[in-house]
């Protein structure tokens, strides 16, 4: 399937189904340098796939480090510099083939570079259904991550779900977080067929109709990122279990949809305590659900949740000295607003209690 | 003197008079993070005139290193640390006080932090009446100046005219190079109006009525770019001296704007052989006026031009495999036209005679 973006300009394709690389071709630019930057393990994996895939046998391949390893400042300098070695000129363009991270890089790449080149987005996992839409791109500091980067739309995004076969579970799991998240944002009935047709890590891995949701999720976020591109409202609600899943990824290092997850089941309890819109009932069968899929609960066990706390309190989200999160008040409702540190331990020993029932 | 830029969106005010500093407190935050990059040498210089002109006295100071040397990426690096760790969000605004580099460099981090927050830029050099305007920000690359950008609008130019009286010649004549492009952009009476002022350096250096020049200036860049913000034609004109300029500069790392001063000469050239704007007698003009005011010329004589061809080679405005010059037809009339080594190789020794003479 093929659908088209609806911002008032610059608007892009977004070709998802098997096989979709070989449409690359049309966005390759003649006469033009079109430089592939592609995560090493990708390459390992679908090398011959790629290359099979694409006319143009001048294009340049630059592998890069895998996953989030890729997002440090001083491997921007050195790949920024080697892409500037080759003398590109503003119509040069990148292409990015990889996973969430590789996106954000690249991205940041295609923004920065000589101000800011084309870019196509080749989502290679489940979880860069996410990332590649919305024209979020950057790296990370020490003290964080994201927080260096720029809004840079891609040109097309192209999105081969041969890519998904290879995927291992953390992986699946991860993507699966915000597909997830966006089924909460669009509607309860959208969770309940989520649950339906993967209720086991079993199903979940063979991803049968994948297609049906991921669509569904590109949707849900492309309404909201077309309203509010810069967040400047709405778009906020994409946070939904960030604010603690983003403290608790780079406090554990598990993987980022994992870490949303789990955020998500902490903003659950605290929806609880405000009387909003979870209960002990929902609570229950959202962690059922996620033992079921095997996401890895047992982490809260051992995590300082000072640590975490000191890291939320420097999301970018935030306004002055409080911490923002995204709550939710009904079905397909949400709210930004302020928490204390006490609630947020509070929730904290609930859910560390909650886990080990 | 203040004015507005007319963009369709997020205009900005541009305050240029003596003492104009004082106007910041118009504009800092309330209750956010207000964080003041300054040049290590304007601190130095004008630390107490900052200092009394601050209402707020949290605003927190972090001095940089002077001139183009903050513009590396290890610089970047450390400087974008250092503001993170004071947990800014997405309200924070930076403030740049110094020459164009600050601004460039200060600019960059506002664009890329937290992927955007406001900046003001207060200009303390001759040369900032052009970087400040335009919204290009950026830093270097090893291959080349300018590589690594992003386009981002000030919420204010504050351009304190009591900066000036104390910079020296050099940096007077840098500054002067972009007023004198602006004027040849705009009208040949602006470029006799300047020759009439600054007949000399004793002249130019007491800087009289370069209020009145500079508002000229910063009116011919801003038709410029608001007409054209991404450079996708007309903005290009704005490099009148740059392809060259930027090559010598390079090199030999004389001041950007003597080096353009030296590249509008290169372009003459060009436009006399190939029959356009300028002749023998306007050469000569200019380039006794040149030697009135002290611009280095000299320098050309040990300037290695297969390097500095190379160089041109790597700019960002070419197309494809040619290199790309702003030449003048008429009376500000101009043509972007690609030029031959050929024909560079011929100007170069031409210029190299001419300024022996």
């Amino acid at each position: 399937m093929i659908f088209e973006t609806t911002y008032n300009d610059n608007n892009y394709p977004i070709i998802l189904k098997q096989n979709a690389l070989a449409e690359i071709n049309h966005f390759l630019k003649e006469n033009e340098q079109n430089i592939v930057l592609i995560d090493q393990d990708v390459y390992r994996f679908h090398k011959d796939y790629i290359k099979a895939n694409l006319e143009n046998q001048d294009i340049k391949f630059i592998t890069i480090m895998s996953g989030e390893a890729c997002k440090q400042m001083s491997y921007f300098e050195s790949i920024s510099e080697k892409i500037l070695s080759l003398n590109i000129n503003r119509q040069s363009q990148l292409i990015a083939i990889g996973g969430g991270a590789t996106g954000d890089f690249v991205g940041f790449l295609a923004a920065t570079l000589l101000r800011g080149i084309d870019f196509i987005q080749v989502p290679t996992t489940l979880l860069a259904h996410d990332s590649a839409i919305g024209g979020k791109v950057g790296i990370n500091a020490s003290v964080g991550k994201n927080l260096i980067g720029a809004f840079h739309r891609p040109r097309a995004v192209i999105y081969d779900l041969n890519f998904l076969n290879t995927l291992p579970h953390t992986e699946i799991r991860s993507g699966f977080g915000e597909v997830y998240k966006h089924a909460i944002l669009n509607s309860e009935t959208d969770t309940w067929h989520l649950m339906d047709q993967y209720p086991s890590i079993r199903e979940l891995s063979r991803l049968e109709n994948i297609d049906t949701f991921l669509k569904m999720g590109i949707e849900t976020k492309l309404k909201i990122v077309i309203e509010d591109e810069f967040e400047g409202g709405v778009r906020k609600h994409l946070n939904l279990g960030h604010t603690f899943g983003h403290g608790l990824e780079y406090l554990t290092k598990i993987a980022h949809g994992e870490a949303v997850m789990i955020g998500i089941l902490f903003q659950k309890i605290i929806n609880k305590n405000r009387n909003l819109f979870d209960n002990q009932e929902s609570i229950h069968i959202f962690i059922n659900y996620l033992k079921e899929l095997g996401y890895p609960l047992s982490i809260i066990n051992n995590a300082n949740i000072e640590l975490i706390f000191d890291y939320m309190k420097k999301d970018k989200k935030n306004i002055g000295q409080t911490i923002q999160m995204v709550l939710q008040e009904g079905e397909a409702s949400f709210t930004i607003e302020s928490v204390s540190k006490d609630e947020v331990l509070d929730a904290f020993i609930e859910l560390k209690s909650l886990i080990n029932e």
